[in-house]
């Protein structure tokens, strides 16, 4: 029976349902908050001062009079506080301030070492968050929350890193608790392809329903989002295509324990590990791009093959999800169109006429800040909600 | 900035938003109904006299007193109205009246020819379904809402077939207009195999929030469930895993024009063909089931290869959507176990330790009832939401 929302759900209706109407970003008056809620007058006014209280909406221009004295109109403030979003990779941290509408306002990026463990990474995160609030002229009491990428399985409800395989000494820390002594804020914390999926949609694909997002570096993941919604699985792993088996994949190892995973063979890594086995330089990601974006052949024939060995694993995605758009991400998107034209080769010619008919498979245009924004939109999401609201009235 | 549901959204509060409450079956006061809602006293009064009004909604056994007069309760009527849910298979369909909770009222099974199109095939319907109330002792003013499943692609917005290909004739063809100027009810139609996704979960497994139905029978698909919610995917093709690649594929030959698809090495027919090429009778699926059943040893490796075929694809969808239970339904399944343990072989040794660790795979416990459970649930789910209910009472 749940497999439509049941419409609108009814609720004790405080200001933060109200505001629900306000994010779109459009004024409205009193009484058209009241046609649209259904609520009485005497209610809207009491809601709205209260969110005018906390600085969430404020009084814009005036409405076209209807005779009399002309209504008030109201409107989401976006600068009312501010969120920080972090994006944390396995060697490399973007923090960022942003607005209510994901709006960066100040911004850092550093090489970090994820395996220096949680305490060593969240202090320099909260140190650093610090430093661009003062940046920016604000402090501890303009921030609203806080969203968090890392790289690799988190079970979303608790905040917690499950069996991530990249960093030593995360399983199961508790990141919402520690950082919430040091930043007395919600914090939300999720997988990194999870939040680059909902930065690259947020950003350029709003109103696409079924959506999905492929990182591509030294390991392989995709961020899902059906009906309009991240999906992310029963244990919060939804998403995790780096272990399937690949045709071509025979006997090769993967660090997983098993062989032939598609991981094994179209990473930065891999395709670098099967370039300096045909006598090529080749330590990493690095080379591979730059050797590609020399017009060195042999790169460029294994960054294709990599496309068709993803566009083998995407075919099987497009024929069980049927998305309208996957945008490719990571480190080796950056190798240009090879890389996606594999993909589209494989994809094309396997799945069905129909469920290609309308998919666009294309590079992320968000690309290095899709996380960043991601985190943001996961934290501004959280802190609007009505339980966000109603956490900051009783403040 | 969708990936959660906004809360409660506000909108007028109708009596149809007011009785989503009471969908869940336990009784409540006006008292209640007022906490729940915020709604006034006197504006719960209306709308529950509104309901009663429509006969969905009737009083209880009265609650504790609290002094003075005991309130009243109130709880849904799940015999108000019934619904007609219809399993249409390409050669045999199931007609089923059901009340508001999916109880089976009346039932009837028989030989259709789904390729007859569908003036003829929805004649029938009509005609059954009229012969079906008739026999309850009800009438059309009984009947609220029809919900039905056909062995294709389907727009489920609009309702009509998508180049569906064993239906002839269907392609686009209005059913809910076509039916709705017999039957003057709104018309659900969606995939067969959608539909049994819903029945076996809202019968077997309503609390699985990510959930997979996969039917192995002529044809093979999957009806998926994330986060609760059946997903259609863009163009209401989502699960068509039938043309999916397997690696011993080879150049088998597909009728889709393709070579190497599941469907062309695991389904009924295909396992049918195989055994015939061995040198045994096996003229289509049934005959597969009886040689099984029989102990043949060449049958129960074919089904058992099968299974592995299957299982092949089903650890992508699991890497990629991370359920937690996999039902196996559709006349295969009736080969009993062979086909499940080749499944299980293959997504236990390929997919992650941690997609697996809780992951449920069992045959469908609603087996050939879970099409019309599934049609019984679209079709009560769209007559008691808020807009269902809305144009009840406008009647």
């Amino acid at each position: 029976m749940n497999e439509h929302s049941r419409g609108s759900a009814l609720g004790p209706t405080g200001a933060g349902e109200l505001f629900q109407l306000l994010r779109d970003g459009h004024p409205r008056t009193r009484a058209q908050l009241a046609l649209e809620t259904g609520l009485a007058r005497s209610t809207i006014t009491t809601r709205v001062d209260e969110l005018m209280g906390l600085g969430l909406v404020l009084p814009v221009a005036e409405a076209a009079s209807t005779g009399g004295r002309p209504p008030s109109q109201f409107a989401l403030n976006p600068r009312a506080r501010v969120v920080l979003a972090a994006d944390l990779g396995a060697s490399h941290a973007t923090l960022a301030i942003t607005d209510l509408t994901g709006i960066v306002l100040a911004e850092h990026s550093q090489r970090i070492d994820i395996a220096a463990g949680p305490v060593a990474v969240l202090t320099w995160l909260a140190e650093t968050t610090m430093s661009l609030l003062k940046r920016l002229g604000l402090g501890e009491c303009d921030l609203v929350a806080i969203g968090i990428g890392v790289p690799g399985p988190v079970h979303f409800e608790s905040g917690q890193p499950a069996n991530p395989p990249i960093m030593p000494g995360w399983n199961g820390f508790d990141i919402p608790g520690w950082l919430g002594r040091i930043l007395p804020v919600p914090v939300l914390v999720d997988n990194d392809v999870n939040i680059m999926a909902l930065g690259e949609r947020a950003t350029n694909f709003p109103t696409v329903e079924h959506f999905m997002f492929v990182k591509v570096a030294t390991g392989i993941g995709a961020g899902l989002v059906s009906g309009g919604r991240l999906q992310r699985g029963a244990q919060g792993i939804a998403g995790d295509i780096g272990h399937v088996r690949v045709g071509r994949g025979g006997d090769i190892q993967c660090q997983c324990g098993n062989s032939g995973c598609l991981e094994a063979l179209a990473s930065g890594p891999a395709i670098a590990s099967s370039l300096r086995a045909q006598g090529l330089e080749a330590a990493g990601t690095t080379e591979v791009i730059d050797l590609v974006k020399a017009g060195n052949t042999m790169a460029i024939q294994a960054v294709r093959q990599a496309g068709r060995d993803l566009g083998e694993v995407l075919s099987t995605c497009v024929s069980l999800m049927n998305p309208s758009v996957i945008a490719i991400g990571g480190s080796m998107a950056r190798a240009g169109e090879h890389l996606i034209a594999g993909v589209r080769e494989v994809v094309y010619s396997r799945s069905t006429p129909l469920a290609t008919e309308h998919l666009r498979i294309m590079p992320s245009a968000s690309a290095a800040h899709a996380g960043v924004l991601g985190a943001s939109a996961l934290a501004v999401h959280h802190a609007l909600s009505p339980s966000g609201i109603a956490a900051l009235s009783s403040q």
